[in-house]
């Protein structure tokens, strides 16, 4: 069986959310609505997280490609706030930008002309990100 | 052949919308934006707004568990608007905060983690309606 | 905090193979399928069933009401062997055939004419299990 | 308002069915299978086929022309069963194989490359049709 | 094989802007976010991009037509930006309200009531292009 | 930019249908289909085969990580033929079982337990070939 370990971040959440206006609204927004979340302290929803949280770990697979196979399917699935999430763990994880495109490149020919806008706001946060 | 019959609201729209910003401002938004389908008096549109309206009367099912059906389908299409209308409907019909998270539940584990935004977003309108 | 339980079951999977050909297809073929996964003992594969499992025990809701919101969310992301396994799964546990009409009426309203193959199909179970 | 009107075919089922194995497969399982829906009675889902029917009759829009939006739809939501429906009630109304291709191709470029195992089988359907 | 050229237009995008509101929102925040898009200079989404302009030409489909069909897949889809595209489109070909609300009336059948959020919001847009 | 170019594969594809019952008759099948989409010389069909070639090849990323981007998107998606296609690329191009398995964790936790029918259909197919 495959060890799991927590990945090593380039950058913190902190210095991302300086870096990029977009990453901050969004981590800013995230935080304020897991506090609902967190308060409501539903049994299978906390087990749900934690088990999002043990899928992107270091594994058999390196944490960084699969944040960008969580970015694919979020971008594909077309969920911006998700995109946004990947995104952002993909850059602390050290991932380059041709990197993040190339992810998104699998998403828009997987998924079709309709991840397109969202492909739009992903280069919007991606120009902040790694300007 | 089942009989159907309208529901018994335990709240209106009304208190709904004194209770809730969140759940006014959907409201607001709504009843504007349907003045100009209203206006259109499209014949298939008002055919298709009859059949959804028939569809979550009291019948074989009570007309709450039906709610939570609708807000579970909506959770896994992923449709904001739909999950606070139902989240709305099902209030206004006397379902519980419990029994909204675990209908959300459902659509979460079936759903997946594309589930979450619209997880924390639905949770804060819940909040608001159960404080 | 809800107490969670398992629910009692009027007919065992084996009665409902008995009673339907489509239903002990649809066993006979998961059944073998899964012994590929549960020889592959993945963690969070396992961890995933457990959670999946968890979610439609008896709660703040009964069994039966969320063995058919499993039923409404499968139809409306129309998956064949999710619809036979929370038909079967309601039928089990009590629920009428005008109940399981009922759930894939808001199943085809909110999901659309995209729905009608499934509904089909899944009348034919329906019709098997209820005979 | 627009008045509707049935359009008016240039081939029967029947005659497509003779035409195409495929095509005659189809249509005998559909209409087995809708022997049980038939049976159920159930008034929604009359209520649903019916303003089904009427979508996709003459009106603003030449029907052979909402036959292929039919196509396009069902390509993009990857139903095989409603993908051959449309492709055959657009054969049915003397759309060219040309025109079917341009439709499908709308359905590849917003849809991607998952609607290709989709695209593949409706060739399949074409080929015989258009033989 | 079928000859494609560029389709003939009967307003221009600016005219629209000068219509309506929302389409002029739409446009700018297109616009705006395609900047980056069109700096990061990706060969693949180039080349994507230009797949998707060729399939909406004239062909053996009347542009029109297939505008109206990445209408009606936009919607089923369920993406705001798209339908607002494609109404624009549209209406910059000729099209007229009554043709426009036929093909989201297919949209409407085939996705379900989980369309309505977005057909409210492209009502709001076909009363400012039309007024 | 990038340089891309083809990867080099550990295994053919006569290799694996010699391996695998499952994926020979996938490829035998999917062979036979593309001869009537060869046939028919689609312009834009080929333009997006070409384009759907040109993301996987060697770049920024390994092909093996965009292979697996492509089967966590399929998943995702839930279309078998596409999952079968990119376990098999993956597996030509030397990825472990173990790989391929995370991959498939996050398109589950991603997708939710709709994936599942598709997990176990995928992991017969590894079975078979990583035996």
């Amino acid at each position: 069986m495959t060890e799991r370990r927590e990945p090593t971040y380039v950058y913190s959440e902190k210095q991302v959310a300086e870096k990029s206006d977009i990453a901050r609204h969004f981590i800013d927004t995230r935080t304020r609505l897991n506090q609902n979340v967190d308060r409501a302290d539903n049994f299978l929803v906390k087990r749900f997280y934690n088990l999002d949280h043990n899928t992107y770990l270091e594994g058999a697979l390196p944490a960084k490609y699969k944040e960008l196979m969580g970015l694919v399917a979020s971008a594909c699935l077309r969920c911006d706030d998700c995109i946004s999430y990947h995104i952002i763990q993909s850059y602390r994880l050290g991932v380059t930008r041709a990197e993040q495109e190339e992810a998104i490149n699998v998403a828009l020919v997987v998924g079709g002309s309709i991840v397109i806008p969202h492909l739009r706001r992903a280069y919007a946060l991606l120009t902040e990100l790694y300007a």
